[in-house]
């Protein structure tokens, strides 16, 4: 394997660009300004927008006319570090460890849409032009909700404008095992709280008669799902699209079975919808998951309390064509019809992101995988997954043109957690995957 | 009314005897000491004795032959202050507010066995004798457990022999209404524990095929009771000892419907086991109370994680006859049934109770009664009690006496919490009772 030179990645991953965090608007300042001298170095124009919030990264190759124009999406904004003492090397000071870049960000995403522009860059260098238009559009915000981006495509629509979008912000079946993913799941979250007395009260005194908001929420929350396992809010699965008899074909001859996923999470036995494997329950059917349920004495022993409040807060995976808002209302009606009269009912709705679904058999899909089978050497799993990336919806929305999910993240590659890796051999891989996709979508 | 000089109480009550802190054991002993002295005083024999925790103090009138004994239990410790901030005057410097006394301990328990002792010696002074032989038992490590009380009476059973005991640690229906309590309720603590995963997991990635600890210990605790409310763990009622027509009849002509109990505790509505009213469920049936639960994300907003476990913090409270054993051993086996194979059930036992219950229409419950109709004016209530005095089961099988339980404190009397307080009508009816009582009960 020839592998990429890693000094700049290795800049690039320095950089604390986390989001999150407003004390770091200088570094990912810093960062973006890093990126566009990179793009210029290259021959792209470039350029850095600010936003109110990070700025946005925008660089593209001279236009050629009649040649399609490919859209690659990537962010250069990281994840918090903490539990900071769990990282084996600093988050910020690359480490390699028998092939495997150890940093923030290194997967997610920096190491993936460095991949990219390390092939675009790679193609001029080697062709002295590249065999499509390309836009690279790289953003600072998308660990935290891509709350700018929305507004910088509605007024730069038409600089953006594109013929397919590429994103590799996602993962891979396995090493060596690439896949094209063509769906998420969306999202729409929602906390429960039931308010009993005015103040926790003595078990003893009352005990019997006082309204227990733990005992109800506990009720409440039972009412979520039935003896399979089935959301059993009423109208849940209206719009769900069922599974296509190709999609099970294809999943099921991915090493995704039962002792696989046990394995990795460490338990005893899977749960979920009857009817349908872990990688179909996953992937492609909509879930009500509790994040978090509480209330009450939390300390070491007993205490004799009733709780005068508890809470779940709660998170349902969406698939298409199931919308927030349509789930939003299906849930009020559910918790408000089955709330017991002794509590008084508080339903706060968290963020929505609405489900993505793409045709990986249409002609841009089929250069895709081409292009992925010529870098890999295998047929590239066709495959949705289970997360969320609301921003892809807005993206296809707002330039009307489909996106190629094209992950280059292992499973263990510990995104959002400590000791984040990315392989180098990924990012080679990445960059020639990368050179072929575009060859392979200029014959589109 | 006539009252009492409070500058002894108050002495009693500035000692900061709180049981629980080890730091505060000079403060007990010295508590423990004044007790004593004041015992001596009045013309009793008294006694400290040392204990491994706090001492115990006894004093005794002198015996006359041919005249029963009477045990007066009550205990000098008292609870922490905690939270310190809530408190109107400071908790150890006593202050009276429109005749109340605000301290901690002035009713729970210093006010209640100080006008016992107060009564004892006002006998003595105007009468030189007591009815009855009379012998003290006041404790300093009720708050806790009364750990080392259960040994000391192995001990020192003969020099406690006693006909009847008396105690006052509870309270009254309502200012101006006494009431002899007959039964209080035992109890059992279990925390139950779900275990799913190894670690938390990502509810996008996971979820629909991760068991998730938090949705299947909301569906077991829905297990806990059915639609009417009723305990559903087989067997639980096995050996309740079903409510009298008197008990009921009783009970209905005090003041404590549902919308007395509503504005106490500030709730829309009661719950509760059907077909019984809030003191019948409160007083003589018994419960399964969630007094915590918890599990995944605490704290603001959304964390799209499936909790590694969850857990729920129970107590059971028990009537005549069931016993701590017997429902530990069926809470086990319901719980080890319901429990779903996806995750792993733990269930840690906390400790347990024994349930009360004496004839308030005995000879000497009705010479209480007598006793207590002549200190107020009006005929006493005959209630039980929800809490739980779990000493008083051991009292009474070593000391083979029968307990009766006159209880001072109104039913705002905040013990436990701040600005717990004590009327000075309170402990002047106090003394009175404990006069007429020794007087009636001389006659049995």
């Amino acid at each position: 394997m020839n592998m990429p030179p890693t000094s700049e990645f290795f800049e690039f991953l320095r950089f604390p660009s986390i989001s999150t965090d407003p004390a770091y608007a200088p570094q990912l300042a810093a960062c973006a300004d890093w990126l566009d001298q990179k793009f210029q170095r290259m021959g792209l124009e470039s350029q850095v927008y600010p936003t109110a919030g990070h700025p946005i990264v925008v660089a593209r190759s001279k236009p050629k006319p009649g040649r399609r124009t490919i859209l690659i999406y990537g962010h250069y904004d990281v994840q918090p570090v903490d539990p900071i003492n769990e990282w084996t090397t600093p988050p910020f000071e690359p480490s390699v460890r028998d092939g495997v870049v150890f940093a923030r960000g290194s997967a997610d995403n920096k190491g993936q849409i460095f991949s990219h522009i390390l092939g675009v860059e790679k193609t001029l260098r080697e062709k002295g032009e590249l065999p499509v238009n390309v836009i690279f559009l790289v953003e600072g915000e998308e660990e935290i909700g891509c709350e700018h981006l929305g507004g910088f495509l509605e007024e730069h629509r038409e600089e953006l404008a594109c013929d397919l979008m590429v994103v590799s912000d996602n993962g891979m079946v396995a090493r060596g095992y690439p896949s094209l993913t063509y769906g998420l799941r969306g999202i729409f979250a929602m906390e429960v709280k039931l308010h009993g007395a005015e103040s926790d009260l003595h078990s003893g005194i009352y005990g019997g008669m006082a309204p227990n908001p733990a005992t109800l929420l506990a009720r409440m929350i039972a009412t979520l799902h039935d003896e399979q396992f089935r959301v059993a809010v009423p109208g849940f699965y209206d719009a769900v699209v069922e599974l296509h008899d190709w999609e099970r074909a294809e999943w099921a001859r991915l090493p995704l079975d039962d002792d696989f996923f046990k394995a990795a999470i460490h338990c005893q036995a899977l749960m979920g919808e009857a009817g349908y494997t872990a990688a179909e329950r996953a992937w492609a059917r909509p879930t009500a998951e509790v994040n978090g349920i509480g209330g009450g004495y939390q300390g070491h022993g007993t205490k004799t309390v009733i709780p005068r409040e508890a809470f779940a807060k709660l998170t349902f995976r969406l698939v298409p064509n199931q919308t927030p808002a349509e789930i939003e209302a299906k849930v009020r009606a559910h918790f408000t019809r089955v709330c017991p009269p002794q509590v008084r009912l508080e339903m706060v709705a968290g963020h929505g992101g609405e489900p993505f679904l793409c045709d990986p058999h249409s002609a841009d899909g089929k250069a895709a995988r081409r292009a992925m089978a010529r870098t890999w050497g295998v047929e590239p799993a066709l495959t949705r997954e289970g997360g969320s990336i609301p921003i892809l919806d807005t993206l296809r929305r707002t330039l009307g043109a489909e996106i190629l999910l094209l992950g280059l993240a292992l499973p263990d590659a510990a995104c959002h957690a400590p000791n984040e890796n990315f392989p180098l051999e990924n990012l080679e891989a990445g960059i020639r995957m990368n050179q072929a996709l575009l060859e392979e979508l200029a014959g589109v």
